[in-house]
C-alpha cells in the first residue's frame, strides 16, 4: 500500500476544512497518475490511522471524491478510482526538475511581443529622478477617499457597485465635456468622451482602431517610446520627421502625405516627449489643415496641458478640429496621482461609439465609483484646487532644479528651462556616458532613467529627461549633490583614457 | 469691425479667468479662419469697451495671445493676427449643422469592429434578472475603504500612488498564490500569476498573445459569447464542439485535433456558461491530457469556482496541467461586486512575462492600492469569510428561486437545478418567444435577458439564463409573477394564432 502519510500533506491550522484536504490530495494523485483508474483505496480506518485523523474525517473525503466522480464503490469488493477515468502516465512527476520547469515555459506556442520589451519598467523605489511624474506626498487622497465612501454610503448608489456604462460614468462624461468645452474651447458633447484607464488606453485604442499591418503612422524622430511601441504593435509602419524648438516638422509631414497615405500622426502638443518643447500656434494650425485635406488621424496626447508655466497653455489641436480629424487625449491620473487610472479619450461620435465595443471586450469598463467621485471633485472645484496647487509647486520646484543645474553642473550639461511640464531636457558633454553616470550614481543609492529609452536614433542627441515634480529642494540639492560627483568620477576616467590614448 | 461681443462669450462666474476667455476666444476665431491672418485687432479700450470688461483685461489677453504666438504688434501701426500663420478656410464654419456634423463622423477610415457589437452592454437599472451576478448590497465595500485608507495613510505606503508593478502588486501575486495552491491544488508561484482587471482582461490578454488571424480555435456549440468575440477579434476561427450534461464534449475536441492543428480550447469548467453544467473528471482528465499532446493552450475561465453549492468544487484543469498547457483566469470582482475590477491571470512563467508587456500599453498597470487592500483582506480572511457568507446566501436564493420556478411557472418553463453558479438555464416551450415575453416583463418593469445572446446557433434551444443571486425573496416572488402574467399572455395569444389558422 502507498504510505498515504507521505503524499497527502496537512495543514490543521489551514484555510480548508481537513476531509477536502484529502480529497484534494486524492484527487491530484489521481491527477498526476500515481492513483491509476481501478486502484484500490486504503479502507477509511486504516486511512485514518495512516493520517492520524477521525474517522469520519476520511468518510467526509470519500463521500466528496465519490460525489465528484473520481471514486467508486462495489458493493462488497471495497473503493477503487473510477474505471471511467482516462489512463495518466505518471512517470513525468516522479521528476521534481522536471515538475517545475513545466510552470517555466508554456506548452504551445505564442507570439511573443519582442518590441515591447523596451518599454522597461518604472517603479519608484528610494531616491530617484524619475521622467516627470507627478509628486504623489500632495495627491488629495484624502478627499478622494471620502468621495468614494459619500457614494458607496448611499444605498441608491450601489448600483455604481455593479456593472456600468462601458463609456465610463455617465455624471464625469458630462462634467469633462463642460470643462473641456470652458477651459480648452472644444466643441463636444459626452458623445465625444470615452473614460479610459489614462492617456495610455486611449492611446491603445485608437492605435487597434486605426491601424492595420502596413499602414502609415508618423512620429517624431525622437518621441515618447511608449507610443511608438503602441503603434508598432497595431501594426503600424512608422515614419519619422524632425523635431526642433516649434515641435513637430508639420512641412515634413506634407512632404510625406504628397508621396503616400497616411493613417495617422501622433503629437504631444503639451510638451514634446522628451524634448519638452511646445507645437507652436502655427504648426498647430498646419497639422489639423493637412489632416483635413489627406484625411490622416492626429493622435494628441496633451498629458501635460495642465501644466505650462511660462503662459497660459496653448489652446489643443482638437479645438481647432472641424472635421473629425484629431483624438485627443488626457489623464487625470497625471494631475491627482498615478494609481488612480483615470483619464479620457475624445474623438467623432462614431469611433468613440466603435471602441467602446472593443474597451469593453479588453476590461468591461472602468472603476465607476471612482469615475464619479472624481466628477464630484471636477464639479466641486476640488480638483482645479489640486490642480493650482500643483502648478505653483511645480513651476517653483523647476526654476529651482534649473538653478541647481546651473550653478552645480553647469561644467558637465546643457539644458533650455522648459516652458511647462514635469522635466528637464537634459544634454551631457558628449564625451560622457550617461550609462556610466548612472553606475556611478547607483553607488550612493540614486537612480536615475535609462538613457537608452531617449536615444531611439543612434548616434543621435545625448540626452536624458530629468523629473523634477516629484522631488522638494532638499531631495533635489541631494540628487544635483550625487549626480556632480558621479559626473566628475566619470569625466576624470574619460580624460585619463584620452591621456592614455 | 467683427462684432466681438458676439462672438466671443464671457462666463464671469466661470471657472477661467475672463482675460484667459477672451483669449481663447480670439483663438478659436483665429483657428476657425473668422479672423484671418493678418487682420488688424481692435485696440484695447474699444473691446474693453464692446465686451464690457476692464481695459487692463484686455491687455491682458493680447499679452497672452502675443505670448502663444497668435498676433503681433507692428509699432505705430497697431496689432494684428501674426502672418506666420497659415491661411484659414473660414466657409465651414458658418454653417452650425455642418459643425455639429463634424463631431459626429470621423474625418479618417478606421476599422471598426462589426462582430463586436452582438456583445450588447448589460447595466443594472431598476428590476432586472440578470444574467448571473452578485448581489453587490452585500459587498464588503466599508471592510475595502478601510484598507483603502489604512494604506495611503502610512507615509511610507504613498510609493502604491505611484508608478507599480505591471504585473500587478507583489503582496497579491504572493497571497494569491498560496491561496490558489492550498484551496485549488494549483503547483505554482507568483511568476505563474499576472494580476487582471478581472476574467475578461486574462481572456483578451491570452487571445492577444496566442491567436494570429487564421489560428483555429475551440469552444462549446453555445458558449459564454463574450469569449467568443474575444477569440475572433484576435483573428480566431471559431470551431465548435457539442456540450451535454458533463460539459464540453472532448471526443469530438479529439476528433478535431486528428484532423487539423489548433491553438487553444476555451472552457468553463465551473460552470459551463451559458448552460451551468460542470466539467466532469474524465472530461477534464481527458482534455489535459489532448492538450499536452497535441500541444494546444486550454483557456480555463473558472470564474464560477467559489459558487458551488453540490459538493465541494471540482480542482482545476489548472491543478493537473504539467506541461504548461493551461491559463487560467479567476475573477475577485465577481466575489466582492463586479465594480472592483481585480482578477488573475495563472499561466507559465514565460508567457506571463511576455503578457505583461502587452498588458503595459494597454493600460500600463492596475490599482495597486485596491490590489493591497485585497491581499490584506485575503491574509486576514474578510475575503474568505465573505465568500463563505456570499456562498450561503445564493445556495439558499437558488433554492427559493427554483421553488418558485416550479411552483408557478413549470406549465411554460424547464430547467435543472444548477449545481453552482448564480444563474438557472431556463428553457421554454418553443412555441413561445423570449423576446415577447422580454416586451411584456418590461410593461410591468422587469427587464430580463437578451435571448438573442445564447440563441448562438439558429433554431437551437429556446433557454436564457436567470440570475437569482443578485435578488431577495421578495424581489424573487415579484420577477417570478411578472414572468408569469407575461407568459400567460403570450401563451394566449400564440393560442389564438393556432385557432385563426
Amino acid at each position: 500500500m502507498l504510505s498515504f502519510q507521505n503524499l497527502i500533506k496537512l495543514n490543521r491550522n489551514g484555510d480548508l476544512p481537513v476531509f477536502l484536504q484529502i480529497s484534494n490530495g486524492m484527487t491530484l494523485l489521481i491527477k498526476s497518475g500515481i492513483l491509476g483508474k481501478g486502484v484500490k483505496l486504503p479502507g477509511t480506518r486504516s486511512l485514518s490511522e495512516s493520517l492520524n485523523v477521525h474517522r469520519k474525517t476520511v468518510v467526509a473525503a470519500y463521500d466528496e471524491l465519490m460525489s465528484q466522480g473520481w471514486i467508486e464503490v462495489i458493493p462488497s469488493k471495497g473503493t477503487f478510482v473510477s474505471n471511467k477515468l482516462p489512463i495518466v502516465d505518471a512517470r513525468k512527476l516522479t521528476n521534481d526538475e522536471h515538475r517545475r520547469a513545466n510552470r517555466e515555459k508554456a506548452g504551445f506556442d505564442f507570439y511573443p511581443r519582442e518590441e515591447l520589451r523596451r518599454a522597461k519598467e518604472f517603479v519608484a523605489d528610494g531616491l530617484t529622478i524619475d521622467e516627470g511624474i507627478p509628486d504623489v506626498r500632495i495627491a488629495p487622497v484624502f478627499e478622494i477617499l471620502r468621495n468614494l465612501k459619500s457614494i458607496v454610503s448611499r444605498s441608491y448608489n450601489k448600483k455604481y457597485l455593479s456593472y456600468g456604462p462601458v463609456h465610463g460614468d455617465t455624471l464625469l462624461r458630462e462634467v469633462l465635456a463642460g470643462y473641456l468645452q470652458e477651459t480648452r474651447g472644444m466643441n463636444i458633447t459626452m458623445k465625444n468622451i470615452l473614460i479610459t484607464r489614462g492617456s495610455q488606453m486611449g492611446m491603445y485604442l485608437s492605435a487597434q482602431m486605426i491601424i492595420r499591418p502596413g499602414d502609415i503612422a508618423v512620429v517624431g524622430q525622437s518621441n515618447y517610446i511608449t507610443a511608438n511601441l503602441t503603434l508598432q504593435d497595431a501594426g503600424a509602419e512608422l515614419q519619422y520627421v524632425p523635431v526642433d524648438e516649434e515641435g513637430i516638422n508639420t512641412n515634413a509631414i506634407e512632404a510625406i502625405c504628397e508621396r503616400q497615405k497616411i493613417k495617422a500622426v501622433f503629437v504631444t502638443s503639451h510638451h514634446h516627449h522628451p524634448t519638452t518643447v511646445t507645437l507652436s500656434a502655427e504648426r498647430r494650425l498646419h497639422l489639423v489643415q493637412l489632416a483635413e485635406k489627406y484625411g490622416f488621424a492626429i493622435l494628441e496626447d496633451d498629458y501635460d496641458y495642465d501644466f505650462h508655466y511660462q503662459n497660459a497653455p496653448l489652446l489643443p489641436l482638437a479645438s481647432a478640429d472641424r472635421s473629425g480629424n484629431v483624438i485627443y487625449m488626457g489623464a487625470i491620473c497625471k494631475i491627482v496621482a498615478p494609481v488612480y487610472r483615470v483619464g479620457y479619450m475624445v474623438a467623432s461620435e462614431d469611433l468613440i461609439e466603435e471602441t467602446a465595443h472593443l474597451r469593453r471586450i479588453i476590461d468591461r469598463q472602468g472603476d465607476a465609483v471612482l469615475e464619479r467621485a472624481i466628477a464630484q471633485m471636477i464639479q466641486q472645484g476640488d480638483f482645479q484646487r489640486h490642480s493650482k496647487k500643483a502648478l505653483k509647486l511645480y513651476k517653483e520646484r523647476r526654476d529651482h532644479f534649473c538653478g541647481l543645474l546651473e550653478s552645480e553642473l553647469s561644467e558637465y550639461v546643457s539644458f533650455d528651462r522648459p516652458e511647462g511640464g514635469m522635466a528637464v531636457w537634459v544634454g551631457m558633454d558628449k564625451a560622457l556616458n550617461w550609462g556610466r553616470v548612472a553606475k556611478e550614481c547607483l553607488k550612493d543609492g540614486l537612480r536615475i532613467p535609462d538613457w537608452q529609452l531617449f536615444d531611439q536614433l543612434k548616434g543621435g542627441h545625448n540626452h536624458i529627461r530629468m523629473g523634477f515634480a516629484s522631488l522638494n529642494n532638499e531631495e533635489q540639492k541631494e540628487v544635483v549633490r550625487i549626480l556632480g560627483k558621479a559626473m566628475k568620477t566619470v569625466k576624470t576616467e574619460a580624460s585619463l583614457v584620452m591621456n592614455l590614448a
